[in-house]
């Protein structure tokens, strides 16, 4: 059987990823979402094994330590990280893993995996990123910090594999589907058995 | 403005591609297809400069001379060929262009064009693809010419960027309109001036 394939979504905060990968998972059966840790605390409505596992600084350095995480990385000051069991468990079974990820935890798990799908979203605009991210009720200076932060993640787009701009949502979702799909009938991908039913 | 690409679909014959290319321009106005030129006899219902230019082997060998064709091969004693101004006039605009061609064909357009996107389609299987070649109105000995070529045929697909099964046509049609979909959002092609409206 095919091994499943990691999709790996990055974009500055704001430019709508947590959306996305909701609809995406909404669509597809063969997709499964990859729940990271991390330290920073809940958003109002963020539920814990649901969007992240939430960790406190000590519980995190100890899965650093077990080598339970994939990849890990410090950003805005906090820990965020990917587990390693569930994503081994699904692409065993042929399953598609999503991941939400920021840069350097992207680039990592590329040098792991060198198949994984990079996907970076674009906000359509800086005016329209700043608009999202102070919709949000996160503190002024966070907000300031992650818009700081997200002029350099946005340089970071060209080491993607691919770049989709979010100015219309289900666009977006269309083409990140399509990515996912197009990867999946890679030559490079195809079990050489495969080609065997049609020649016999 | 970005250029278009071009999506080269090869297949052993009765494998469905007339139909797929067929489907494909009905969904896509981005896509516009490029007309090949032969010196094989028209089938019934085929229509020059719709189907294919029908060339005497004079004429085909002037346009040879002439520079006029992007690549050309000899299959199944014919000659075939890709006209160049079509492809050059349609990229330029931005459109994509879609042709039919052998894998002879196509392994030439690559190394003229190595960002082609080339995609060979599988039928379901080899009785099948014999089915649906009896079922055509040539003669006895150009079926059994035609199937003969098609296993070796075959055997080109790992040299192809995509594989598609064509074991149900409208699934097949949006799989290969997938691919062109995520090959347009590959960072490889992007024009770095398109990141800027996000950075500004």
């Amino acid at each position: 059987m095919r091994k499943g394939a990691l999709l790996i979504i990055s974009a500055p905060s704001g430019a709508g990823k947590t959306t996305i990968c909701r609809k995406l998972l909404a669509r597809r059966k063969d997709l499964k979402y990859s729940v990271s840790c991390t330290t920073r605390l809940p958003r109002p409505g963020e539920k814990n094994g649901k969007h992240y596992f939430f960790l406190n600084r000590e519980e995190f350095k100890r899965r650093i330590q077990r080598g339970e995480l994939l990849e890990w990385a410090m950003v805005h000051d906090e820990y965020y990280g990917t587990p390693r069991h569930f994503i081994e468990d699904q692409t065993k079974k042929g399953l598609n893993v999503i991941m939400a990820i920021d840069v350097q935890g992207a680039m990592s798990i590329r040098r792991k995996h060198p198949a994984a799908i990079l996907v970076f979203v674009l906000p359509p605009s800086m005016d329209e990123l700043k608009a999202r991210l102070a919709g949000r009720r996160d503190a002024t200076e966070v907000v300031a910090k992650r818009l700081a932060n997200s002029r350099g993640e946005l340089a970071a787009a060209k080491d993607y594999d691919y770049v989709v701009v979010n100015d219309a949502l289900e666009k977006a979702v269309d083409q990140i589907s399509c990515i996912l799909t197009a990867e999946t009938l890679k030559t490079s991908r195809l079990d050489p058995s495969h080609l065997t039913p049609a020649l016999a």
